[in-house]
Parts: C-alpha cells; sequence; structure tokens
C-alpha cells in the first residue's frame, strides 16, 4: 500500500491501481466479476501477460479471486467476529493459542511489521502503566492480514524493567503470546478492561489499513489487569470497522 | 433537527442556523466563544432581541451555553462512558433503576419520541425471537437526549403475545423498565450478548441524531437471554460515535 510514483511503474501494476481503486469506489462490489484479460488488452492496449499480471496482483493482495472458467471476482470479505469474552479467557494463552486463532479459525492469518521498541509511552498510557519519570515502556507494533487484507493495527505497552529478558521484548513472543510470557514471570491478567470507539481513520490509518473511503475505525484500547490491580499492558487497536463485529457476553 | 424553508423563518432562527453550521464545521470547536450579541447585531442588521434570540436557541437546543459576563460558548461535551457490565446488572433493575442512570449519573437526560406498536419484526429478528410465521413483536423505539443532544436511537423488540398486558406495551415501562418487568412475569434475563459495529450513518440516522459530518454512527445490538437460552428482547441501538465510549470488563 506504499504511494508510488505513477511514472516509474509497470503497466500491470498501473492497471491494477486503477481497478483497485474501482473496487474502492464501490463500482465493482463484493462477488462482481472484474473485466476479464481479453477486456484489459483491448481497453489498455497491452499483452495478455500484462492484463494476466494485473489480475495477479489483486489476487495476491486478497482483493479478488480467480473462479475457475469463470473469471475474476471481488472477494466477498466475511467480517471477523471477534469474541471478547471467550478469546480473553485464560486457557486460551495458558493452551499456547493466540487470541487470534479463536476469532479466524481457518481463515489465513498473517501478522506483519512487527516492530519492538523501547519508548516513553503516551502521558496517559505511562499513568495506567505507573511508568513515571520518564521511565520506558516496550512497545509491540503490528499489523494483522486476513485472507490478504489488513484489518488491525496494534500497539501493545509493557514497562519495559518488567518484561526485560523475555521473549515479550522479541518478534515473536512464542505460544501464548504475551499473556502467556507474562504468566511465566508471575504477572498473569486476571481481568481486562476494552474501551471502544469509533471515529473517521486519520491519514495514516487509511493508508496502513488500506481503508476504502467512507469506512471509519473502531478503536479498542484493552488495559490488562494482574490480581492486584495493577495495569501490566495498554494494548491500543485499531480496526477496519468494516471488517469486524465485536461481540461481548455479559452476565446479568 | 426538521428541515425548514429558508424564506419563512424569522431571522433570528437563520443567524442560529448559521452559527450550527459554523460550529458542524468545525469553524468554532468545544470551549470556543461565539460572536457576542453586539457582533451579531453589526454582522446581521439586526436588533439586540433577534440577536439574543437567536444565541438563545443554540443553548436551548444544548449546543451553547452562557457562562457570565463572558458570552457565549460552544459547549464541551463529555463522551458517555457506556459500562457494559455494570449497567446491566440484575441489581441495576431490581432496584428500579434504569441501565442509563448508570451512565449518566449528574446529567440531564430525555428520553424522547417514544412508540410503542405490534409489527412484523426484520427476518433475523424473527428468527432470534423464534416468532414464526409473521407473529408480531411489540416494537419499542425512541431516542435519548443527553445534556440536550440526541446521543442514541434504540429499536427493542419482544415477542408481542409474552409481553401482552404489561408495562412493555405501554410509553412508560416503570421503574427498573423493560427488564423488570420481564422478571416480573418470570422471564428475567440472566445474560446479555452486545455486537457492536460501525459504520457511516445513513440520512435517516443523520438527521435522527444530528449529527455532525464526518462522523460514524456505532451500532450496538443487544440479545438479552433467559436461563433457558431463550432469546427475550433485542435491543437495535445506533449511537452517535463522537458521543461513546463503550466499556466492557472481561475475567481471564
Amino acid at each position: 500500500m506504499a504511494s508510488r510514483g505513477s511514472g516509474r511503474q509497470p503497466k500491470y501494476q498501473r492497471i491494477a491501481d486503477e481497478l483497485k481503486a474501482a473496487i474502492e469506489a464501490g463500482e465493482y462490489g463484493p462477488g462482481d466479476r472484474l473485466p476479464g484479460e481479453n477486456e484489459l488488452m483491448a481497453r489498455h492496449e497491452v499483452a495478455r501477460m500484462t492484463a494476466r499480471q494485473a489480475l495477479g496482483v489483486l489476487q495476491a493482495e486478497g482483493l479478488a479471486e480467480a473462479r475457475k472458467g469463470a473469471g475474476v471476482f471481488v472477494r466477498e470479505f466475511r467480517p471477523v467476529r471477534r469474541r471478547g469474552v471467550q478469546r480473553l479467557s485464560a486457557g486460551t494463552w495458558r493452551e499456547g493459542r493466540s487470541l487470534w486463532e479463536t476469532d479466524t479459525a481457518g481463515r489465513e492469518l498473517a501478522v506483519e511489521g512487527v516492530s519492538v521498541t523501547e519508548e516513553e509511552p503516551p502521558e496517559d498510557v505511562a499513568g495506567t502503566l505507573r511508568l513515571d519519570g520518564g521511565a520506558p515502556a516496550c512497545v509491540r507494533r503490528r499489523r494483522f492480514v486476513l485472507d490478504g487484507r489488513p484489518v488491525l493495527a496494534a500497539t501493545s505497552y509493557l514497562d519495559a524493567a518488567l518484561v526485560a529478558g523475555t521473549a515479550i521484548t522479541e518478534a515473536d513472543t512464542g505460544p501464548g503470546g504475551t499473556y502467556a510470557r507474562l504468566d511465566e514471570i508471575g504477572r498473569a491478567p486476571v481481568r481486562f478492561r476494552e474501551e471502544v470507539r469509533s471515529r473517521m481513520p486519520t491519514a495514516g490509518e487509511t493508508e496502513q489499513l488500506g481503508l476504502a473511503a467512507g469506512t471509519p475505525v473502531v478503536l479498542v484500547r484493552r488495559t490488562a489487569f494482574t490480581d492486584d490491580g495493577r495495569a501490566v499492558e495498554v494494548n491500543d487497536m485499531v480496526l477496519d470497522a468494516s471488517a469486524y463485529v465485536l461481540e461481548y457476553d455479559i452476565e446479568a
């Protein structure tokens, strides 16, 4: 989704970009058939291989799928049903499963662009984590790509001194992820709070999540608490609103 | 919020509409001082009383507030912190409190436009409530106005045969509301599911909630279940996304 100079890019890429723009503008909706190779050849005066490559880009990015003998179609994206309660049960991470597996069973999930840094966190996060006097946080950033489509960007903050030496400071946190590692150092979360908001995306969020025009983002801030009531992680998530249903079960 | 012909309305109303448009466009942000009476008199060539009436409209609608000796300011709206778990505890309605009281303590809340009808519900709602063969639902519609600003529109569906003869079919459901009345007929909810989505509003929702441009809506569908696992109510809520933070507490 990086921006490119328009003059320098190969022809197939320009055709792919045009098709993507048409999909984003709603000219082709979910399940619609895209123009075939013959049509693209005539319309853009290119060779069959170029037309084929253009359609290949969209398939590689998960925006379209080929159906044998019928053509290439705009993918129908099923929203993720994110089960707020079940996914956070201690059973999930103690068994070495990721929270994501509970949401996306049978679908193709990639975690991209993982970065782990030490930074001074935003003031409100520092307050929640009780990081005083500019004490650094371990900051984990990553993006989740489902069926080829980026759907969520997450930034987690933890006390850098607390998690030093654990796999939380590495790109791969290992089976069960951050919560399993916190459990191993005696700081397992026992309670979570999720705060949910929605607004229109910033330009950066639109770029990062490849959002179609007119698509809001859902912001979820999850704070994980240990049994002494201390906040041990703050995770700021930005969700493509068109890709998600958030589900919460509540006892009366 | 009804649209009006521009020629027929009184001068103070036209000036108020201009000020409202400027607030919605962000020319005056939350906490900003609006033009005073003298300025409006000069700008619009009107009498002091007309300028005062125009500012009065904005105050009456909750968009602005007068501060003694300092002028009239755009109201700073605090988002509602909607506590998904605490508000739904049986204690709330058994004690005769409304769910809303737990969110909006100390603020001015009005429920407007209550309508109660019998209708065939949408197909998915009928399925959830197990209303077969066109059996009617009791449909309760209302709008919540907080500090003078509409923030939420709700439509509840219940089995009309089940709730016949209870106050659920009346505009005022009485202390503790619908759930307290269900309790009285032995159908108290013991579990709730909330499904949260977000999208840009329809024209009707923009009108109904008086949404500023570029403001998404949050859609919350709450389903209430009795102890035999039957769904007893489906409540479709449309929230002004700029007015809400939804909070959910979750045990690990």
